[in-house]
């Protein structure tokens, strides 16, 4: 649309593209509106839209993916959760523990993660594990506790939910829902969270190529939910110094492709302690939008991924390092978009 | 327990284990019935177990599966699915379309499936698809042609389940529930199929290790529903002559350590049609209990993987080459147990 | 060529292609002789040649690789080594230790090799070890023990050559040069051994896609040898319950390609005594024109890779079983071609 | 050896070594020498050594490689190239063409190179191409136009060799030998440069664990040749969106295991030209001593790898930003060994 559209022409084209049979998405931005089509089988005339008031242009996009292109809507959405945002210019650190153990031990987290400036706190309720018999999270309660984690350090929670169930408990407790790396082509999950109204962080599968990254976008998207913050996390390679190999060149491809913000996680990406700041700070040089970080007060005695989580003092150090590359790469207008 | 243990004798030591406050897993055999004990944290003493009646031996299972595991029952699993069964001296074979289309199709190959010799039928109702905007199965519509295919062919049906709604249809509907390779650790999912008492057959994912495979069959045993069929259907690498690389080598490695069946899945294993015989044949002669193939009366007019679908002049030949492999195999004891 | 050309007929082709500054290579087979064309930038016109005297047709090939296509010889080629072959009718069965220890150890192997009825012996004396401290086999004296195996036993010599020197020893001492998956892109290697006329096994590398290991090929033909045997011995991949994963679609994607024949080499391939026999046997199932085996007289001893050997009575139930699939398949024409 | 421990007391102790029959490698550092030995079979009794004149410590390095681990030398080696160095505190920026072509492209090239402040230049005169009858490189002709370049714009020759008769022409007209990645793991030829006195830059192979790599240039240094620079070059993948998967994870674990300084090659790494900068700034955020950079006056018309080249502009560009994060690392002492 337009940038000086009006509501009714937004209206007028919603309207015009359901009677076509058609499912209309709009999205807006900071200036203008995209307004993306899904439902048809072949492409749809460019000549039903073109007319009508307040558009700028009609586009058909011959990707496998619509929604989540840059071909729709060309500038970087930005996403509102809770009371900030991920994609804009400030670099957003989600920090806290793998696993909620107890109410104590959080808080003590999320006190340092408050004081760093951080946005938004992290930490499982539903853990997937990969022996039935391990620590399977605490669920409920556990969410109970991030959300006083909320209410107590003004932290917007970002919390994994791994079935239905689950889905409705964040959406419930939390800020964003989180869909794991083993759950991305989890479709009947993906069309679930697509029709909440919660902004979800949707983690890279193992073995997931770039498209199959962004389909999975899509099915979020195509059921309405355009809320989406992607997350590199590491891939499975043959390489053993690492528990995964993060694939830092998918930002820049992202970025390329689509609008949406990309944040990248050097803790599960690396699964060593003395390899997560390098990561970090990599993964900000090379444009990513966030981080999210594994922290716990006493890292040997987590319950879940102790080995990679950082201890307080190497958390500061870390958000120390990150945001000075971040201003860095503001300041020489280093965006991804210019260079 | 000992081969002359009686079901009291049996029944007594399930009591034993759940006023220890764990969850006995009776699994009956060919002559003997296994009790596996789980929802322990640490060691059990044997010694609680040992002079009951009817008890041959208690051992501690020290891998991170057991109820997978030979240690706790050394013979192959034969499991029953319909009027048929996996894992016995047969080969088994499961043929049929990628996915459910009309009812006319379905026949056609049904029909062809039926004359071969073979005792199942797949066909895929709920299709797990890269793009929100490819064809999704016809749902329960398909099902139902599936469950006719059953009453007229005699031919037990095998068909994917993504979600806990298609777990309930395919329960209603069909003889084994399949779970897709992007489902292998989609925990909640196997949890589900662990409390329903149809089999499962559960596919490898494209990236799992061996240890992740097994632990995802564990999970669905811990449930109570010990019928477990694996199937190896190629995994993800660099390789580009296949869409899949099919790993074999799986099959020798599984029946070390597991009393499961395994079969494998040679048309989305490569994902080219020339290759679905000799891979066919392969997997047969490596060991294999058992093939799934796509079949289609016209691969080219398939709504979905026509690449690799069989004809049924292709389907006929190649089960009269791999009973040929599977005949020299059992002639010579060349059994996986046995080299 | 046609059937009917006379060597007249091909040397006047040779020389017409020599007069237009390519390169000709003459590749005589059972019926007919192939005569490929190399040197050339961008396409030659057919009509140099369609009129010559015995020239059957003039083909264009617009692949990467032309010496290796079927388009220029569509027959499967049968490379002479020593007083047999491979790629003909008979399975190739190549046995021996890792690296050649003692006389003693290799006459040992050597008796069981030629006892069992296969023609080709392989043992190693140029070693390449990951580690510069480990065991780099015994050289020149190595290759002394083998001469003396064929002398005494009849069997035909494949051993592996590393450099320029290695090269000069193996085609004095030994009757095929293998060339190992690390060396599979030492394109200076590869021309040194096209350079010579002594069959080579040329052995994929570890991440070696289908066109690669087809070009490499191409390097060594392109020099003047076209006694080229493929052979398929493990990728590496993230799965770790075997050493490497045996690709064994390669097989029938090399067969629809090229006239080349192709081994696979299970004992490499998996790492695993338990998995070399049912790998060979799929290796067999699927088409492979014959295999290479580790065997040791006493593998808990070997100097070199004692973890996979197999002990002379294991090689004696692999020799049958493996043949006895190669059987059924010939009486079924299930050869690959056919299906 | 101790810090004040004079000439004599490192001559001793590399006398008595070779007198018990094995290997010493003195390697002189910035305040201290350390004395390697190999050759032995088994553990040598540090007593040997430890009242020898001179001697502060005698550690017996359990892990499979010696001489380039931090437990021999502790502080990070500088390499001396030419009038530079590589593992300083300067960033290395190692910029150049592809393959060299003609006169005029390279001293188009090299001014630039100089102009940025850069101290090495590269350029390929052997080139290794998958394809036989693609083209192979100028020769020795291309290490001509290199010897101008350092002779008129006091660049130092950073270039490849692939073959014994390639390392002494690189020796004659260049200041570093590149090894390949697709030569990582061959030895014979790692073995000769051991044996030469120029600094050898080994590019890790396609699918080589960190174990290979640096026992790959324990092959090198175990001849005598100390001067290893490590570079990742990216590994190969499933991952399609760029050629290769750049495994930045690497640079900790080096820094963490060795003495050796290693650089990234962001354009073989992705082989997508607006990745290059993109990565770069990764590289150097987690921690590397250096880049290597295609560049070329026209990427469009480069014979090799044009794809990925960058413009005069945008080297410039690159090289600006990388230096700014160098900076900030620096000032914040983010090195990796604080980190």
């Amino acid at each position: 649309m337009k940038a000086d559209a009006v509501q009714e022409d937004i209206d007028r084209v919603l309207e015009v593209i359901e009677k076509l049979g058609f499912r209309p998405h709009a999205m807006p931005g900071a200036s203008r509106t995209a307004i993306g089509i899904t439902g048809n089988n072949g492409s749809v005339d460019p000549a039903h839209f073109e007319n009508l008031s307040g558009v700028a242009e009609a586009i058909r996009v011959t990707k496998p993916y619509k929604l989540i292109s840059k071909d729709l809507r060309p500038e970087k959405s930005v996403i509102k959760i809770g009371n900030s945002s991920i994609g804009g210019d400030e670099l957003a650190i989600i920090a806290g523990p793998c696993a909620i153990e107890t109410q104590e031990q959080v808080f003590k987290v999320a006190e340092a993660v408050a004081k760093s400036g951080a946005k938004f706190f992290r930490g499982g309720a539903f853990k997937p594990r990969t022996s039935p018999y391990a620590f399977q999270g605490k669920g409920e309660d556990g969410l109970k506790i991030m959300a006083e984690v909320r209410e107590r350090y003004g932290l917007n929670i970002v919390t994994e939910a791994m079935d239905e169930r689950g889905v409705d408990l964040v959406e419930k407790y939390g800020d964003c829902i989180q869909i794991g790396a083993r759950n991305m082509q989890n479709f009947s999950l993906l069309k679930y969270v697509g029709q909440t109204r919660k902004p979800v962080l949707l983690k890279r599968g193992l073995s997931a190529t770039l498209d199959e990254f962004l389909l999975a976008a899509e099915y979020i998207m195509a059921e309405g939910n355009y809320d989406v913050i992607l997350c590199e996390r590491g891939i499975r390679t043959f390489a053993d110094h690492a528990r995964n190999t993060m694939d830092l060149s998918i930002v820049p491809a992202v970025n390329r492709l689509t609008h949406l913000p990309i944040i990248i996680d050097p803790s599960h990406g690396t699964g060593r302690n003395y390899m997560v700041n390098p990561l970090a700070r990599a993964g900000v040089a090379v444009g990513a939008d966030g981080l999210i970080i594994e922290v716990h007060p006493c890292p040997e005695e987590a319950l879940c991924d102790g080995a990679q989580a950082l201890t307080l003092d190497q958390y500061a150090e870390l958000y120390a390092q990150v945001n000075a590359i971040h201003e860095i790469l503001a300041k020489e207008e280093m965006s991804i978009a210019v260079s």
